[in-house]
């Protein structure tokens, strides 16, 4: 057997941490034998959550703090709460090689700012981005960045296009990155400056690592033609969004439709299985751990608000960016 | 009786036109009797629909010409064609008076131009800003701008705000207008410096008009809070066709999952009742009608794609502007 995946988790951040994150682990370590976890938390509440989830104590290491990161804090103020906070301890325990990837539920700002503080960059990225799964009709696409960076150079796109290609490749090893850039047209000769001036760059350029399909529109990311779709932080945080609002809207809309009489309700019934299999599609879940590129660990943010089965996919993004390595393949192919 | 409104029409453009503009036409004929119509294309085609349609003859006047705009014209090579088109010469009947507003399901670019090229914009404001409408949980947003500039000013946005909440009081009289500027975060320190900028403005001055209510991200978009939603062209068009295509994604889910088994087609059969409301919620024909603000005439823009039902509803729009009194309020209001 090979050396163990290992997974620094911090266990405090998130609502209903951490009995989501204990019971997220013990899903995860069912399916995947060959990753061990390093906790970080409060022992107290942790213990009973083990015993409660059944954890073989061959899968994990407990390290005990009961200083925590709040929801609440700004980056700034979490960073201020120093050293032995879980969240400061699991990213550290990267930089001293004692695990592979970390994961964290709780606050963002304060994961990336941490994660800056103890990690280094990628040579030749000047900026990390935040990158996110997408459904699409034919599968999966990868979009960043999601909301790292409110302003981008070119240089900034061309290198999320590579480390984007890398995720996909490394989360997907079937697919063959096709990127595109986020635009309000598809001609050539719309958007901004700086689009334009990325697009050239892109398309004068052979990439080995990927192939790029010029622009695409908000209304054609989920169609499954391109699947890794690059933006800036701020475009990308704005589509992302929206995407979320439409999707719940509708989902309401449907809900009401099918309560809002005995037909309705009977009609739903009935229709059970087709209905779960809609709704297991639309399942945030499925998509839940957004990745910050750019670092030389990987660093996985999990959905505050989501499950233990939502965490447990998050723990799985962690062990396919180890598997099919994501770090290798970005610093390959960075110039 | 008072004076008719009088809405001209370029009946050539758009798939299926003239066609469905006749039928359009004959929709909403029947339930406005107080608007007539200035019908401009060719002869040959439109007299043999309207007797088909049988659009009485004291509610329109028809102006031929056997020139048109086509789809694939650049803005540029549709003014080219000349003062000819059907396009042309519906908005020039606005500049000479003889209409009060004009709509076109067919080159978006053309409209624009050929619009700007012989209307004159509102006194004070810059740029004309795209706006439509958006259905949210609690009614119907007005978003703005759509597309019509890549890059914004503060002026612009603020600009943007009173003619937003100018045409939702227009179109829904009982609606207050309740701003917001679209963006990646909630709190004011989020966002680019021209976003901040224009949040300080909008908050330190008291606009009669309107409530500004600060930031909203795009997941919020559709809940109902605000309803007069402010951007730059290239958020705006990110988000509105990013809306477009997670829909398009949803249903097309929905209906597999419908159509995927006999039960499901049995479900959606007894169901129809309710289905069919939620699918009117969301039908895009209801929203049709983008409107062009900054001019001192009303410029509609029916989808090219829509049919009968959809342009019946941009001529609606269109006689909501006049009868709301869309420019004088904008007038008004703009400093």
């Amino acid at each position: 057997m090979n050396n163990p995946i290992i997974i620094a988790i911090d266990a405090m951040g998130g609502d209903d941490s951490p009995n989501k994150i204990i019971e997220g682990i013990s899903f995860h370590a069912k399916e995947s034998k060959n990753v061990n976890y390093k906790i970080f938390g409060n022992i107290n509440y942790i213990k009973p959550l083990i015993e409660k989830y059944n954890l073989s104590s061959d899968r994990f290491d407990l390290i005990h703090t009961d200083k925590v990161v709040e929801g609440e804090d700004t980056a700034l103020s979490a960073a201020k709460r120093g050293k032995m906070t879980s969240l400061w301890l699991a990213v550290e325990s990267l930089k001293k090689n004692e695990a592979h990837a970390i994961v964290s539920a709780g606050n963002t700002g304060a994961l990336f700012l941490i994660s800056k503080l103890n990690l280094n960059m990628i040579e030749n990225i000047d900026k990390p981005a935040l990158s996110a799964l997408w459904p699409s009709k034919k599968g999966m696409n990868v979009v960043l960045d999601l909301g790292a960076n409110i302003e981008c150079s070119t240089k900034n796109l061309v290198d999320f296009s590579i480390m984007g290609s890398a995720l996909l490749k490394a989360l997907f090893i079937n697919e063959t990155p096709r990127v595109a850039l986020l635009n309000i047209g598809s001609e050539e000769l719309k958007g901004n400056a700086m689009i334009k001036e990325t697009y050239q760059i892109l398309n004068e350029n052979k990439y080995s690592l990927f192939n790029f399909k010029g622009y695409i529109e908000g209304n054609n990311i989920m169609e499954g033609e391109v699947n890794v779709i690059v933006a800036d932080g701020f475009t990308g945080n704005i589509a992302l969004k929206t995407a979320e609002g439409t999707s719940n809207f509708i989902i309401s809309e449907l809900k009401k439709a099918f309560t809002s009489s005995f037909i309705g309700k009977f009609s739903s019934l009935i229709n059970f299985s087709n209905l779960s299999r809609f709704k297991k599609k639309l399942d945030p879940r499925l998509y839940n751990g957004a990745i910050l590129l750019g670092l030389d660990k990987p660093v996985i943010k999990s959905h505050g608000s989501t499950d233990s089965i939502g965490f447990a996919n998050s723990l799985k993004v962690c062990e396919k960016t180890i598997k099919g390595k994501l770090i290798e393949q970005i610093k390959k192919n960075i110039r």
